[in-house]
């Protein structure tokens, strides 16, 4: 497969919310996920699809999530943007927030072995 | 100067149309340019301030903008993302198109030394 097959089936299921079934059936068992930003004491790194998956199981549960948009991909050799846009509240908080990303994915063997996401951690 | 303020004058240049003062104010004299695809025959990166510059200008020389978007910017670490959306017409073709493009830029010493531009190079 190339890349650009792989990223248009990463952001279809994006757009269909079912990021599980892309993590199980795009991403490499040994993926690394990257954040711009972390919690004090917190790692930016995830190593490893089964931390992956529960890192968005995680996420998911803290976020009501209103509306969404997935926008690319664009790619580049073996690697691809996507843009995501997310109208979310923060079930703890109670905190309604529009979230403004781009991811860069890298593609190598027909899986995704890392995702690095792009978003500003400034206040 | 954090990556994410040169992000935000890169993409402010950019919006202005003063593409050419961000090269000249932001830029490293050795920052390397990929582009995603390239004619038969012709380098996909081309490297220095000079022949950067240069390629701009061809491509300018080579357009006519209509309207264009910059969005943006998404950092992370010493990198940010940049998307870009012109509608154009290519002057020899006289054909009219809609650009979509990711632009990843790295910083290093508070100057852009590396710009890599994502879009899709099938037909």
């Amino acid at each position: 497969m190339s890349t650009m097959t792989i990223a248009k089936k990463y952001v279809e299921l994006c757009r269909n919310n079912q990021n599980h079934t892309a993590l199980e059936t795009l991403f490499s068992p040994d993926v690394v996920s990257v954040e711009a930003g972390a919690p004090p004491g917190a790692s930016k790194e995830v190593r490893g699809l089964k931390a992956v998956v529960e890192k968005g199981k995680q996420w998911m549960e803290a976020h009501e999530v209103h509306s969404g948009r997935v926008e690319g991909p664009w790619p580049h050799d073996d690697r691809f943007i996507v843009r995501f846009s997310y109208d979310v509240t923060n079930k703890p908080s109670g905190q309604r927030f529009q979230m403004e990303e781009a991811a860069l994915l890298t593609v190598e063997n027909d899986k995704i072995v890392r995702e690095e996401f792009f978003y500003s951690t400034e206040g």
